[in-house]
């Protein structure tokens, strides 16, 4: 059907050891397309000769697609203004979640459809090709079903997460909530999700509780994921590796039995980095994880309350300013350590059989991602081979 | 000659007390642009009938185009690798300067005027209207002059830091580079320029050394600015008060005397929040200036050694984040602060006699620039009526 070869670039990250460089990059490369799949890859002056459109990137850098494993894109309302109060000194409150769980709630679904359809417009934009959309503002069996519908209708990989605060209809019966999400709604949401997720943190759910949901959700054929670790230590992590998760997110107060038990697992630790910005809160110690063999992936965590951020590449330039990463190890977490977090062999990596989500940069090298922070340096995307 | 109509504004910035908001701001305002100067400001109402193109922006917010009061674009080079090396854990060395002053030396004027076109249209995308744009890559009289003469095709307000380090040719002998900058080089680089520069720091210009600098400028008819109190205290903000400079830039290390001589000065304080991200160094106390009365300015720094990035929207949400500002304070700092360390009163306010440089922003409020950091919220951009 359609092909395309890309010529000229200066850096591409490959994610796979080269002859270039064991790390993953390749200079001088070429890159063909073919049916929304990589073709080849290899040296520009070894490029096969095609009846395809070729572009010559001028020496710019190309780097996977990104995979934002983490994101909560569906909700109403806006809250600007507690962003706002919380900047000018009040503590955060989970409880900010309500808000947006009632505006939700009231919102027709075209308006949840529109308002989602832009938030994608902008991740794409900005270089995020493969996107997780958890529900949770809903809370409730209609409005978490028509979240979750609406998700898919975006993406496939849409995580219930009913479990994202206790409804407000059940305050102080957080076991009685439990009962409806492990029950009738679970039941009506399964059918659009590919993963259920839980809220595990002082405040939220109990490791016992959080049990409870994943099992229930494990059951009805969903893979596992979990909030843990956010605000203080607690059991999240623990939970997550001892149920074989594919991956705990967030994993800033973590126990040196937390590092060494997700470094034996197959568990990835998810750090959001946009939440410790947008929310004033010590950023997570990503040198500590990776220095323990553990894998690492960046997510944005996009949502209106505590990181209202949709951009990969202030993510990478964060985890290098603030959790220690290097640019290489930054630039793979946001891309195969995203595909990792979702259990996806297709995306993050840029090699033959791998889907063509690729990333041009107007810029020499990857290390401009966190040297140039804040800048619109992503100039064209192709999401399966098609420019977006 | 040209006219243009902004409806539907649903959050006007215009850094003037207005009927709404005494802190500057309208709701569900227009704007009437004629001859690249604003004509009338007011309720989208009684928006005046005329024969014009009307724009409806939807509710969108509308603030005045960012003025960056402090930046280097003008030099070759790439020093993504020395970020990279300092943010693995090597400490920062302003000589790496000496990198780029080899690589701009050996530069055709081609390359540097395409390279800064290059990025000041990605200036101009990100919203900033006005920029300043200091020599100090060339060191020498023949290279700070191309400089100076490269600058001012791009912009009126070029600043003369031949005084930016010692030139390789004169270390150990300051005094003697000293008396070059404020002889030779001053008299072939100041038709160009509108202002003098001084880094006023341990390890580059001491305060006496400034002094000269600066007098020797202000005699050649500049105005006066200086980088002080970056990396220690100093004597560059006492020096800056003491000879009426209309701004001290960098101001993270500072006295109580400093903050006193600020508060009853027309010195601007401009913070460069891009440089302690990219240098990791402590950021500024913004606050503590306010409270105290001090005029701040907010700046990018844009340079290829201690802060890469051309990106106001990203300062803004620096200062919110790093160093206690309100949005509001951020916003006015990077706009009409930014005039004001300039000494400009016809930029960075949106009322009826200035020049017509909006920015319509893909969000409801500008609150939204600090709180979805890293997003390129720009939807348009307008320099003197004219859309860039
Ligand atoms: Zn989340
Ligand atoms: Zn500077």
């Amino acid at each position: 059907m359609t092909a395309l070869l890309l010529t000229g670039i200066g850096e591409l990250t490959t994610n796979v050891a080269e002859p270039d460089d064991v790390c993953g990059t390749r200079h001088d490369a070429a890159v063909l397309v073919r049916d929304g799949v990589i073709a080849w890859v290899g040296p520009t002056r070894d490029a096969p000769e095609v009846d395809a459109p070729v572009v010559d990137v001028g020496g710019r850098a190309v780097v996977p697609g990104f995979v934002d494993s983490h994101t909560h894109l569906v909700f109403a309302g806006d809250r600007s203004v507690e962003f706002a109060a919380r900047m000018a000194g009040s503590p955060y409150a989970a409880g900010g979640i309500r808000t947006t769980v009632a505006a939700t709630r009231a919102a027709a679904d075209d308006v949840l459809r529109d308002r989602l359809a832009a938030l994608i417009a902008e991740c794409r934009a900005q270089g995020t090709t493969t996107l997780e959309i958890k529900t949770g503002y809903g809370l409730d069996v209609a409005t978490e079903t028509r979240l979750a519908r609406l998700a898919r209708e975006a993406t496939d990989e849409v995580t219930f997460l009913g479990a994202h605060v206790v409804a407000p209809e059940f305050a102080g019966r957080a076991d009685d909530y439990v009962d409806l999400v492990t029950g009738d709604m679970l039941a009506a949401v399964a059918p659009f999700a590919r993963w259920v997720d839980v809220f595990c943190e002082e405040g939220a759910f109990s490791p016992a509780q959080s049990r409870r949901v994943l099992e229930a959700g494990r059951a009805a054929g969903l893979g596992i994921r979990v909030h843990g670790n956010q605000l203080g230590p607690g059991g999240g992590v623990a939970l997550a590796v001892a149920m074989g998760a594919a991956a705990v997110d967030h994993c800033t107060y973590l126990s040196d039995d937390d590092v060494t038990a997700l470094a034996a697992s197959d568990t990835v630790a998810t750090l959001l980095p946009g939440v410790e910005f947008s929310t004033r809160q010590p950023y997570p110690d990503a040198r500590r994880l990776l220095d323990a063999g553990v894998t690492v992936a960046l997510a944005s965590d996009c949502n209106p309350g505590s990181s209202f951020t949709s951009s990969m590449p202030l993510m990478i330039a964060l985890a290098v300013r603030e959790m220690g990463m290097t640019v290489a190890e930054a630039v793979w977490a946001a891309t195969a350590g995203g595909a990792r977090a979702l259990r996806r062999d297709d995306v993050g990596v840029i090699a033959p059989g791998r889907r063509a989500d690729l990333v041009l940069l107007d810029a020499p090298s990857r290390v401009h991602l966190a040297y140039r922070p804040g800048v619109p340096l992503v100039r064209r995307v192709w999401k399966d081979g098609v420019e977006v």
